[in-house]
């Protein structure tokens, strides 16, 4: 559980590295499904004063905190939520990022517009739909994570191959497979956010880019056959 | 005094390191309502200078300097005028950050567009309206602070519910419970103005947020039901 | 002597300091009139390599290098020719800063839009004409000069009063009363800029700011009745 | 051999504090056109674990690995096709910097707007037409190469004189007399880059610059008349 916990650590504190937060705007957390127990950042706690012994475990059945003497953040529900519904995926990080909150604002997905994109991501980036007045006065946290799941089985997409989303008038979600692949994923995210804003400036009618290529990118990097380092 | 004082420079001292001012083109203010007195910068002093024994001391009702040996800044009549009308309030920031000044310069307000808002500003941040000839060439500074007064009776907003103001032509203002918290406001209210300059243009006809959201997001945080911390 | 050298070299120095060149895109000189001699930065030296020992001392009169082991700046000409045309600066810099140059290559004027542009510059910074081909063929560097002297003296402008020019498709040129001074312009110039830009972006007919407001910020830093520091 | 890997490590190290790279998406070769050998990045290691050993090098006929425990960078390919084609070119550079991958995302030219572009680009930059399924699904980094190559001959493009392209869908490469320059001209490339965007942005039907504007800029820095150093 210790590795497990500096793992989520280190992630967390390398979100401000990676310029991806403002102040606490963002959390990690990594799971243990032997164990089926989560580590999370604890709430509201600022990154230059977060050690080992803050990080709160739960469990992942229950929700219960078993282990930590902090309030777990209070996006916990909706790592919770991610974790049940997307088996094969070991670590979640939330952000505010600028530019991929910029989308999320919008309310628009994230097309697939170049390599960078295509390295990464298998396709589109969805924007969750706007939630229901009952959703958001209910289990708000937890109904976050419900309208997520929701996005990628309407629309038939699979979290390993598009490991992102964008929540409608909030901002991303990534994830991986472990902590530190989350954060690298939503690093990703927000720089081809950054680019497809201004891609779409210069090029306003711009389709996604070749299939054949989104393929050759994604699968030369992903899967069985895949050979692919820069 | 010495605490206000410590805070008060701590707070100034912070403006560079969130990248909110350029050369000394920001000023952050407290107060200490008991003894009715205000702890402001100096003038034109360059922040990497600046020490404890430079913060000059007014006092609220008369606006004379009872300590330090600086000109109080040039800003104080602005600051003084909405410590009197806001009686809450316990800090206060001047900036020119780039964003939040674009938009001053544009005339615009800042509609909520999305959870990053509402977690701190309860609706839309709004615009002055341009200050009248008489009032600029009047006692300007002191004016300043009357337009943005005005501008929050008119409008019937709540100085704790939306902690800034952008002043037209000109550039923000925001305060909080104390210079900590009031400079915290001002480096959301950049971040915010970043992203929704990008979001309109992604997005050009879009309309506030659900208020749904916005109250789920602002309250979660604020008030006697408070729970959220990220 | 030595104090002119120390002076240039320090404002060079703080060229990429304020993230104002990329390379060796920038160069600053100053002038003492008394002894009619210049400090300019050597042509194509690194800003971390640069010492003391590498300024060129030319002769304003003659353009002649009286002292130094360097060449000077390509655009020594350039400088010579304003130092002669404006009597009363002392300081000139010249760089491809981003926002800056993105206004001279567009071939725009930067109208005054705000405030932070009042407390330096009373009213529009002109961008000069294209250059005709005899004048790029001919004496290049020193016809950059002429253009720059001609814009101001056909519309009438104070170099004390707008200490900058944008040359067209090329970049922006800055002074003052010293290189230090010439560099700080060049910073506000380089933010207001950038400002402008969005500002339009998110008003396209927006007109030049209130000619009272302008007044009141030009006027309040600048001559007989400043009394303001930030 | 050694300084060769020292300055293709040395250039690879310069990516990220150039601010070209994001994580290890880039990539920088040499040659030696004596031996007939190129030294280029190992695939996907982190600049900050990277060493003179890891070094790959390469032999530049065959594409045979002649020395280095590590995989060649998976451009490999692409980099050997145009050294073999580009007889005069000492170094390349491959990376996903922001805005260059913008322009090459909207699948559009850079034309020449200003003198920056002018020092170091005599003309405009192209941009590759889409690749054909059968060139991504054969030999694709080697046909990245030749689309590339293709491109500089139907336009009648000299690669000493225009050193960098923008592949389409993709991102920049660009080259030079050695590594480090191939670097430079990277940096070049990026800035300009992001000043066209928004010059086009500010004036939207803008002509490429004058020509004799953009010869004297080249032509004083480049070829037998040079005489430039800023």
């Amino acid at each position: 559980m210790n590795t497990l916990k500096q793992h989520v650590l280190e992630a967390n504190l390398s979100l401000p590295a990676h310029k991806l937060v403002t102040f606490t705007w963002g959390n990690v957390s990594g799971i243990d499904r032997e164990k089926g127990i989560m580590v999370i950042k604890p709430s509201g706690v600022e990154y230059n004063h977060m050690g080992l012994e803050d990080m709160v475990v739960v469990d992942v059945q229950s929700g219960n905190v078993i282990e930590g003497n902090k309030k777990p953040s209070s996006d916990t529900d909706t790592h919770l939520a991610l974790y049940r519904a997307f088996p094969t995926i070991g670590g979640i990080v939330h952000t505010h990022s600028r530019h991929a909150t910029i989308w999320s604002q919008a309310g628009k997905d994230l097309m697939a517009l170049g390599t960078t994109h295509a390295d990464y991501f298998y396709g589109t980036i969805p924007c969750t739909r706007p939630m229901h007045d009952d959703e958001i006065n209910g289990r708000y946290e937890y109904e976050t994570g419900s309208v997520i799941i929701e996005t990628f089985a309407q629309r038939g997409l699979s979290p390993e191959q598009i490991p992102a989303v964008l929540v409608n008038s909030h901002g991303p979600f990534a994830w991986g497979s472990d902590p530190a692949n989350a954060v690298h994923n939503a690093v990703v995210l927000e720089e081809i956010a950054y680019m497809n804003l201004f891609t779409q400036q210069l090029q306003p009618q711009i389709p996604a880019m070749q299939p054949t290529l989104l393929d050759k990118h994604f699968l030369r990097k992903h899967g069985a056959n895949a050979y692919y380092g820069q």
